[in-house]
């Protein structure tokens, strides 16, 4: 298991944070996520198969850009 | 050239707003698009050959719900 942390652009509210959280949860292998838009910080902790690659091309394809 | 208007569940902020009218702008035809959170309201002016299914997809590929 382990923990991904993302800078993520973008997120202004509770809909943008829940949107990716939603998202997110689709990823086989992904466990729990935090996501803030007040620090633009997204947690994903998943199994250790769970790719950071897959994770920022999910949140790049609606809308958000990972730095 | 005509308007399409929808309603839209779960834009909270102009970020939300942005991210619908960033992917509309990618699809061949759509002239101007309107976003308004406050209301849920997004009307798109395009071209008569674009489809309201093919907006409504990507509406919703990105997290929202269409009415």
């Amino acid at each position: 298991m382990k923990e991904i942390i993302l800078n993520v652009d973008g997120m202004m509210c509770e809909g943008c944070e829940n949107r990716i959280k939603n998202i997110l949860k689709t990823i086989k292998g992904v466990i729990d996520i935090s996501a803030k838009y007040e620090t633009g910080i997204v947690k994903v902790l998943a199994k250790d198969n769970v790719e950071e690659q897959n994770i920022k091309e999910k949140i790049e394809d609606i809308g958000f850009s990972v730095k």
